[in-house]
């Protein structure tokens, strides 16, 4: 490995992580918030629930009530006039529906002078989620959605017809009282009707649009949830006002920043990132090979979330893939290193944000009898990055505003 | 269509391969060449012999003798003091063997005064040849080599061994004279050993690298074959100067050029764009939305050789396939336009060079009765893009260095 190549990358990291955490962003939020004459209660969900609400409770000039639905071991110590409740990720559980029905009683009731505060986060589409119908056949819609490789728009155009929350509906059963949202967002181009699925925000996808998607891939559903499917969501909602903090785009920004304090040179390409994720890899590498030893130090961002469509049986997850996509394009060029992680610090179903590689990952593989194309083909990038210690490892960072991609060219 | 874009991209494109042209990258590598006092013969083997050779023939001070090797029914004319050969491609037959033959003849006994100039282009590895194996054992290997999935450096590596001018021998044979190459590039970061099997260059490869990929992959050779494959081949030529010309890299810099004189800010991104046509496509895009509506004029530029894994049964190419996933991506998008063409004028098995899209092209389509991703599912850009005027037609350019890509974004 390249030490001092990684070592810049671990700073890029630390500080632009550091810049988009949650109570940063609602603190900016709340600045100029004032609520109305009546109550205020809060409503926070999401991966970055706790910390929203804990840095709201502190912000806020009085709080009557409030909920938290986050995900497991997310809760991390008691917030005064706060009920804070823990819940399944990505797949909702019991716990989601329960505690989702408590957000419902909190703000059922509540009059026009009353105020909402509703702090979303990634996670939320799972977290925040009355199920209208059985919550077996909603995970099993979930989980048809995600093998046939369906994008998060079409999931969540899908899933919002079949939730008592979602696509506008959580707002209209707080009417009349006002619903402040502060959304940090997860999803690139911050469509507000697809954070979270849009539970404080007009629905901007139709029936007609559901309907194709289950035509497409084939979906099976049962005939209860077919006719959810034709009931429109809301298209207006005049009791919201809504504020959004924390984007891939600010994650981009604080990485240039990053890079420019190291002395590399920032070309930002794109918060909006959504191909294949080892083709972001390859293509990185193509812009690596073409700008290596001419010189100057460079830095190319790119934000957003790629995909994977699984065909292995190994571990990992879209950023570790797309940097170990990326090291077989870079091997052998000198100073050059490609880093990606997710900023929540959690890449798949793994224990690492990201990987990073460079132009001596494949020949340390090689010297340790592995073939990195092996590992690529059958999706097992932690593997093959754990055994060069490309592994980027973070813990949950209490954010989650998508996924950074840096390529690093220092000569 | 945006016709103020379209005006722009094809402003571009035809400013581009105008620099590429053999003739222009020929005339600009002799530019500064000064030949020995003694004779100058000239040799030209390839796609792009007859026309690099008949250029050279009118720029240098004396010629007086040479000869040109191409593929048939590519010589367009007599050439003085040039005999002008046409034998078979991609499979050598007799009328490559003898022209070869006739070649080193022609620079063997040549003195250290005297310089040979010799051009090669793309298809040199079949057209210049002389097997010191019976042709049939040499077709037969290649075979072996292709059913057994081997990629071209590894066939490269073994067919150098079994010829008499590959590897570095043609050079070798010339010697003492001084030979001058001109080599117009059309494999992807200009491995100047594998250019039609580096006639005139040092050869990396090794005999035991050889040996190798014989043993993995089982292939049958003969005593006579297996002895050649022990030979090592010239790691050092003394002898040589060599000039690449009319590579990628130069249409990407002909084409920043083209830009810059519209007014656009070029942003190079790489000359080994090497990824699935429709992510390439889908990363352009998404560098589209990331910077449009920014106020500025900019062009993004990659050049190389995408690919397309092929599951419909349409018609199209990988420049169709890359524009038209753009359009997706770009839907829209008021100012943007997206094109890429394969710089010899032919996209995959059509008429047509590539394709260009703007943020019109999705509603174009749908007003035709059109799907956008049905036509991208079945691999049918060309019918696509035909319909809403999207092809780029240019006839065949009679030059070959690979693909260009560019992302136009004019507000």
């Amino acid at each position: 490995m390249n030490e001092a190549l990684r070592k810049d990358a671990d700073r890029i990291i630390s500080g632009s992580l550091q810049a988009v955490l949650p109570d940063e962003a609602v603190k900016r939020a709340l600045q100029d918030f004032k609520p109305g004459s009546g109550k205020v209660v809060l409503v926070a969900a999401g991966k970055a629930a706790w910390q929203m609400a804990s840095t709201a409770a502190k912000v806020l000039p009085h709080l009557d009530d409030g909920i938290v639905v986050t995900k497991y071991d997310h809760v991390k110590g008691e917030i005064p006039h706060v009920a804070c409740y823990e819940a399944g990720h990505p797949v909702p559980d019991e716990n989601s529906f329960a505690a989702t029905e408590k957000a419902l009683a909190l703000v059922e009731g509540l009059g026009e002078n009353d105020t909402v505060v509703f702090l979303l986060s990634g996670g939320g589409s799972a977290l925040f989620e009355k199920p209208l119908i059985p919550g077996e056949e909603l995970q099993d819609i979930t989980k048809q959605l995600l093998a046939c490789g369906a994008d998060i728009v079409e999931m969540n155009t899908v899933r919002k017809r079949l939730s008592g929350v979602k696509g506008g509906r959580f707002a209209l059963a707080a009417a009349p009282a006002k619903v402040f949202g502060i959304v940090l967002s997860d999803i690139l181009g911050d469509p507000l009707d697809m954070i979270a699925s849009g539970p404080a925000y007009p629905d901007a996808s139709t029936c007609e649009e559901a309907l194709e998607i289950v035509s497409r891939y084939g979906l099976k559903l049962s005939d209860q949830a077919m006719s959810l499917l034709r009931e429109e969501t809301p298209k207006k909602l005049d009791n919201v006002e809504t504020q959004i903090t924390g984007s891939v785009r600010e994650l981009c920004k604080a990485a240039e920043n990053e890079c420019r304090k190291l002395g590399y040179e920032p070309v930002f390409l794109t918060d909006e990132l959504c191909c294949e994720a080892r083709e972001a890899g390859s293509l990185l590498a193509s812009i690596a090979r073409s700008h290596a030893g001419s010189g100057n130090k460079l830095a190319f961002i790119a934000g957003g979330e790629t995909v994977v469509h699984l065909k292995g049986t190994g571990k990992g997850g879209r950023n570790q893939e797309l940097a170990l996509a990326a090291a077989i394009g870079i091997d052998g060029l000198d100073g050059v290193a490609v880093f990606s992680l997710g900023s929540d610090g959690t890449d798949g179903p793994t224990d690492a944000a990201g990987g990073y590689t460079d132009g001596t990952t494949v020949s340390d593989l090689k010297a340790k009898g592995m073939q990195i194309r092996s590992y690529l083909d059958n999706n097992d990038a932690y593997n093959a990055l754990k055994a060069v210690d490309g592994l980027i490892v973070t813990g949950a960072t209490g954010t989650n505003v998508n996924d950074v991609s840096v390529l690093l060219i220092n000569r």
